[in-house]
């Protein structure tokens, strides 16, 4: 069994890098914090006698040697980069969880067959820089690294030119490096276990994700001498297409998800009817073809607004990938160990993408997760209990165990 | 008749100050560009033998004495703050063609009864501070000059250090400054001359407007795992508010005027479900009882809105004025003026409130309008023909010397 205590201590210390004053972390990818942030872990990964690779897109790979040096590492990770109003939990969980595992192998000089792997994965929050999940992304191939380097945040700086300048500009050729399998404990990020009252989140796959930037342009106009029918209202228009997103992820339950969460208006002024809004969409279902059915019905209803307002309307997909279930053999893995350490259970479909859904395609891949307080993440006031952490990284201890073999 | 090359070059001339990329101008109340506008236009002043007063608000009075000093004089101006994206003409035009009037009555040597101001006024736009129309309002007893001293912009600076910046802090106690009649060309910021083929507009009065601050409070949550029966989405009630203050504007037609220029979403990231959204709302109609109705129904929406989602929505009144009628001598005067001059002309309502609503309430006041482009202004695109502006000025001309007696 892992040290609760120690999982606990770690996640608070990591967590007071970027602590905002409402309990919460701002700790956006590549900046000076993540860049604290990534040094404090990678001294934890020295202390605990890790050996350390890092490759260009600034993933993080903290090595146990196995027995048999040939076989490739069973891996655990996430993310240690935050949203702006973020929590303590959210991807640092799951790096310090994997890091506890190894921690508690060493104290019990427990040997395993294959060697292990500590990873942390570049920019998974998308908030400074699209794509999401950008470091997994470009390891597993479902994006390329120029693709990746060439993303700009809102003042124009780059992610290469970032990863240069905080130190974490790799030389290993992201992908070019082997994965047996990888497990990723997180907070579930939703409010089904919570409810349910279960401990452990057994993780059968993760929603697939479409992500839109969407731009109406109508023409500025001052707000009082305009009549109401000569306006070309950007705005009136994007507000209606916005309640259409909503819409349609009510319209496809349980899984369905349709949300607006980025918003700019043009010139932005009281008395001035808006010349241009942007805004983002982001719908999400459980098959290919629900997520397909929705994505057709926000293009069809923009492309009528379009034709019966006369106004322009472009939405451009930014982010795409399809759901993901994950491999038979991690979900009974996650499944055995559960039952095994007597923890409640049930199975939970995980609505946020995570770095596993890309390794899923490299190697065969599985999560666990556990509940936060009231369903609540991507917040300040995110919060989990010291217990459930320590029942899923007890889990993931014994998932990678059996995996890599003792 | 006054020379329409010169008060044309005038315009121009002014425009460069703070021009835009595209055509407009952009030359914010109490900016270093505000200032420079404003020393020109005192140059100009200075040069055409006229002496100046500066009050407490910074509104600048620029005199030419007149056969009976014992007269209040007749006043005319406008202002030459701009909006962000604004355009050579609003307010400028005023402005610069009242001075146009004195060169013109200067260069025949003609003198009058009473006397004659050139007045421009304080941050009338608004964008930079609220209240909108502050200069002619402290000056009119319409809100003291400790409010509007104590307005900020979004970085935080006020107004009375702004002034006292520029320069412009002047010693007259605003409104200790006698008007006999005040009159205002501008250009109509509306479609209507225009689309009726008329150069003059007689301007009978100005719609009324209520300015408001809302903030829809919910809870930010992770976009993916949040069911959509669970969430509470600021942003799905804001836009059903938006949406209502434009079905307002359009249930009280032809005056009735619904508008949301102005938006803010927090925390504003892509995959955050928002959780407070701010904006404006701007109301307006042709009488104090339409739109009493229409600030009545918008609160009704509110809450109900409320109380049909639980989200805390609070809607604060940050601006209003009734409708103003101008006075019958003054709207007489420029309607006498027009027919003399043989220009084609109609009555338009002003749907923009203008410095003459203020002045209205200390004496006679009445306004001229030109035809401007498209009817668009508030845009870098905003544009007008110097024969039109030309006409206006003439009419001003002859109204100000019937005004004052010659
Ligand atoms: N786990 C997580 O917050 N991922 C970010 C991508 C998403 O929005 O699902
Ligand atoms: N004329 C003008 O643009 N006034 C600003 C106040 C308003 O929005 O009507």
């Amino acid at each position: 069994r892992i040290n609760q205590e120690r999982l606990w201590q770690s996640l608070m210390e990591l967590a007071q890098i970027g602590a905002t004053e409402k309990g919460g972390v701002k700790r956006l990818a590549l900046t000076d914090l993540d860049k604290q942030g990534r040094d404090l872990v990678l001294s934890w990964g020295r202390a605990a006698g890790l050996s350390i690779t890092i490759d260009q897109i600034g993933n993080v790979f903290m090595r146990r040697a196995g027995r048999n040096p040939a076989l490739p590492p069973v891996m655990s990770g996430s993310h240690i980069d935050t949203q702006p109003t973020g929590g303590k939990f959210d991807g640092n969980y799951g790096v310090l969880a994997a890091l506890e595992v190894i921690r508690t192998l060493n104290e019990h000089q427990i040997e395993t067959e294959a060697p292990l792997e500590v990873a942390f994965w570049t920019n998974e929050e998308g908030s400074r820089f699209v794509p999401v999940m950008m470091g997994s992304g470009v390891f597993c191939g479902a994006f390329s690294l120029e693709h990746a380097y060439a993303a700009t945040d809102t003042a124009g700086l780059s992610v290469k030119d970032e990863l240069q300048r905080i130190g974490y500009l790799g030389e290993q050729v992201p992908g070019q490096h082997p994965v047996g399998a990888y497990f990723e404990a997180h907070i579930e990020q939703g409010p089904v276990l919570e409810d349910a009252g279960k401990v452990i989140g057994v993780v059968p796959g993760v929603l697939g994700l479409s992500w839109y930037d969407c731009t109406v342009t109508g023409m500025e106009a001052h707000a009082g001498p305009t009549p109401m029918g000569l306006r070309k209202d950007a705005l009136q228009v994007a507000t209606g297409i916005m309640q259409e997103v909503v819409n349609i992820g009510n319209r496809y339950p349980p899984y369905g998800r349709g949300t607006v969460g980025m918003v700019q208006v043009f010139p932005n002024s009281r008395n001035v009817i808006p010349g241009e809004v942007k805004f983002s969409m982001d719908l999400r279902n459980v098959t290919a073809e629900l997520l397909d059915t929705m994505h057709q019905e926000i293009l069809a209803f923009i492309e009528q607004r379009s034709r019966e307002t006369g106004l322009r309307i472009l939405a451009e997909r930014v982010s795409y990938y399809p759901p993901c279930p994950f491999h038979p053999d991690c979900v009974e893995a996650v499944r055995t160990a559960t039952a095994a350490l007597g923890y409640s259970t049930m199975d939970v479909v995980s609505g946020a993408g995570h770095d596993a859904i890309y390794t899923a395609r490299l190697a065969p891949s599985g999560m666990i997760f556990v509940p936060c307080k009231d369903g609540i993440s991507h917040n300040e006031i995110e919060d989990a209990q010291p217990a459930h952490l320590a029942a899923g990284c007890n889990v993931l201890l014994h998932a990678m165990l059996a995996s890599a073999g003792v």
